[in-house]
């Protein structure tokens, strides 16, 4: 079927090249024309404004807009204001819920559908197909379903769950419906908080097994620090990129991540392309902000985005309060950065 | 080759059922006459004591324990005793890695190979194949490498790492001698810990998912209470079930551990079945427990383990000190348990 | 000098009567008139609306609110709109500083200045004295000077901070204007998150102590929990009412919180009063929110938030999927609740 | 009474002075003579060797060893092999409390008492007095209580706990007889554990409000980080100084810890001589390890803890990972050090 694409960005780009592959008529606009020209060579139809791309649909219109969190509300506005009734804007950024609630009840007063899509794959997703949580009018899901079956992976990309049988559920093709307005978005929020959780479970655990060389050449008599007690379990050099390679296969940890880990340890095991400034996108956020509200514990999604804050420094104030009062009542002199390890 | 398995236990069964099947020679002791039996209708050479088991063994020997983890330090020692130089233990507990690292060198004395081995893979192993964690003698694990092989899933079982090519590695096959004594158990203890953190991000997500109904029927004017704004972005009935196994395919989280959860929900959308009252082995704690030894953050790991405490109720009393506190400065009388949400 | 008072519950009718006692002539309202009868017997004068407390006071006035945080917003606007430009509306309540910072802009448009003040000191104020963290209009601080003073402490509460000499600054006092509109309530939400993690420090520290005696009669066979090492180190029975009693003097730990936790130990050593069902209020919540917001870890404030959702049952959905995965992978099955100690 | 103390570093000094001040009759002795003299110069007397400092001493003897906690052991088997029946070893250094009971094990074979005794009162116990916690036999506790009495606060140092009248308890004078052998170490180290905890509620707290100003000049389209909603309520500058000064009186969160807050933040407002890498001593981890042991949660504490072991560098290599990851699976780039805020 018909779909127009706003943003032909890495992620915009391989889902409209996607559904080209599975016959999809695709019309894609972007500010850097460029972008447009590739996917045009890939068999998409190109547009030089949204009018133009509006004017190439038919009606019932749908258009997906899949640009960067920060200007999707502008853009999916605009384009709201060029359509009719009975068409239907997809937003496929990482967006807040919330406001897709607000934007869907804004656009229902023109009979224009909203379904806010979390879209999850990566730089994958044109390979692997894309998971995709949708929330928004059912009727408007329904109609585009060949779309989201098309982009999902497909029910043969993992083994049927014990006792699901017959007809494949969408759900098992890669792609749910979850609820209403801003249901795709707050389930891809969780989902981007488990995904925050799980990585730092595994950047934790490797970084213990990374120090369990600890007691090689290590002092033992620095009153400011704890003495190392059993020295002898502290004196191995593993391979880190052996043992998550070991990982991907029959393990309770085999996941996605952990094969990436694998593939980046492969390629670089001593990860030195990294300094170890992790960026986070608002989604770690807004899980532990909803959470918050709804007054259920996160220990460990909000312990996993704390980190990831701490990683560039954003801890240092509260550090050397720290420090200062260990000066305070104990008299305490902080080691030099260039001094014995601590 | 020749394998002992000392344990008919579920783990130590489908082990020798494993092998069996590869065409292993097994024979099987278990205090459990019963458990024996089973193995040899498989298959299984059966053996009425330890010695018996010594005894139908040709030297080499290799003996497998597989028991309850109280129990192996006796098990191996045990066995050790009846075995002569040049013969290997192997011990496939979840034992700790520093007790592993002492029986080696105990066992090293009279010239028996103690190897630890971290088994992954649960109750699924027997089709799966076991992810095996090694430590100890390099021409031990050398000599076994035919039963460590096939009790592996093997390469096929996941797609290869880009970069890698050739035969396969032993760690693409699914086991690894990750080390010297103690390397398996260490290794093995802190895939666990990580499987700790993984459970508790996606037990976290799936409570706030939930939890995303709230603002049905919700009082909002209890003092004592946070009131909610936005009432609108809580008025959600999620299908957990659904939304787990959408997770199964293409997404960042899609993990063995989500595949069972959906499973799971599958089976008991309520998890009616369920107390939530999570017991914890001694891995998730040694993790912790090292952590803090190397000196490394263990927030996510350690948050997970608190977690399981607090889920049997081993925060009640320093709960009673807060609401204590509460009532001290600010007057403030705990909502009864039978009374309104809180 | 002049202040009404809105709101003559707990909190609001101790500020009168500290202000009497000063001094000040104060004019109190409530909607319920028993409490406002009480305050005119401790030498208030009373008003039975808001209209007749705002004419009893002479330009330019100033107006208290002191009402449930829920109703504030409403109260300060109602008030606001009977006063006339160079009054001063003061909330008192646990705001949001983000509301506060709206209200003063709305509020400051007919030239009446919003100020935000944060109050601590719970029930012991009256005697105790007041700390005030206030923000909004410098002039109109100034000009109140003489209240939030006879409201504080006093800088014999406490000894001088070292190098701090000559006539003290308010800080001293116990009352500090922090800066413009919303930093007095943004101050007081950082305390009270503070305040969190400090009450959660010493309840996990108590909790650790009470459990000091775990080794008695502790079975030491179940497959199900960690075996414990060493249990001559477990066989405490201790008096935590005497405990927190020694750490009130000359300790690190010395403060007000465990003064208040060694008189609730004292006056009820079981904390049989108690359930262990800890409230929270908007304070520790928006302190996690704000800290998310900025991108600033706070492990401690957020894990003793969650710690509170906790001991009111809200990780139980997410206990139970924690118990159906290893259920699943390990085909473990939970203790019943009535069973053993796990 | 007499009391020989082996150690003359700064805790042991100022216990010594503190004695002599009482009228005491002390003996010292310490590997660097000029700390003995300088005692001696303050009316103790002096030994230049462990057995002068035992002859100097009638029976029953007490010494009291003050000696960094990685040679306390030995220093504390090597006096009592001195010793004779009815003598007593105090051993005051911040020791693990499992090898106190260890050692008083072996010691009461010799009829010797081994005291073990936290201390907390840092540099300033010598003016405030210090609290001590203590653990062992009665009956030597009970002997040398006019020593522990003196070294105290007093009970004139706080206000008395409601409830409590008539002569005050030894708990209210500041030193408690807590248990058996071991209990004065476990209290102190649990003590030492809720200090970590309650320090880093207030370093998070400031470190929030540091922050508060983030708004300013901030560029708000970098697609790696989440948008900034609100900015107004991002623009303050606070006096750290101001407000800890502020809570030092009739404040939640009044304590010694904000007083020495306070303290640090006059003489440096802008905390310039520390770096931020906070060291960490064996309390704070056993503490941590013991809640492990035990099974309760401790999410305050250990975070704490963990936050110390980042603030020193030791994330850096899971951190690394985590960027490894997000290349990985979204072609995410890290911003360089040098580049804009994140």
């Amino acid at each position: 079927m018909q779909l127009g694409m706003i943003g032909a960005g890495r992620m915009g780009a391989n889902i409209v090249r996607r559904l080209l592959r599975a016959g999809h008529d695709c019309v894609a606009y972007d500010v850097d024309p460029t972008a447009v020209a590739e996917l045009v060579a890939d068999g998409a139809r190109g547009a030089a404004t949204v009018d133009e791309l509006v004017a190439a649909l038919e009606p019932p219109r749908a258009v997906w807009a899949m640009v960067p969190a920060g200007i999707t509300g502008h853009v999916v506005t605009d384009v709201a204001s060029r359509l009719s009734p009975g068409d239907a804007v997809i937003d496929g950024a990482n967006g807040y819920y919330g406001d897709s609630i607000a934007r869907a009840a804004v656009l229902a007063e023109d009979g224009i559908a909203h379904l806010d899509v979390g879209v999850s794959g990566g730089v994958f997703g044109l390979a692997r197909g894309f998971s995709l949580m949708i929330g928004g009018d059912a009727a408007a899901v329904e109609r585009l379903a060949p779309i989201f079956r098309d982009l999902a992976p497909g029910v043969d990309s993992a083994e049927r769950t014990p006792g699901r049988t017959g007809a494949p559920a969408p759900a098992e093709e890669g792609w749910l419906h979850c609820g209403g307005p801003g249901a795709g978005h707050l389930v891809k929020m969780v989902h981007n908080g488990i995904e925050y959780g799980m990585m730092a479970a595994v950047a934790e655990g490797l970084n213990i097994l990374d120090h369990a060389g600890i007691a090689v050449g290590r002092p033992d008599d620095d009153p400011e620090i704890a003495p190392l007690k059993g020295p002898e379990r502290f004196r191995y050099d593993l391979d880190l990129a052996e043992i998550t390679e070991v990982w991907r296969r029959g393990s309770v940890v085999s996941s996605w991540l952990v094969d990436l880990t694998a593939a980046a340890l492969h390629a670089d095991p001593d990860l030195a392309g990294y300094q170890g400034r992790v960026a986070d996108s608002g989604e770690g956020r807004w899980t532990v902000q909803t959470a918050v509200e709804l007054g259920v514990p996160a220990h460990v999604i909000a312990g996993s985005l704390f980190a990831r804050f701490s990683s560039r420094g954003e801890s240092d104030y509260g550090d050397r309060v720290l420090s200062a009062m260990r000066h305070q009542f104990g008299g305490h002199v902080e080691h030099p950065v260039t001094g014995p390890p601590t």
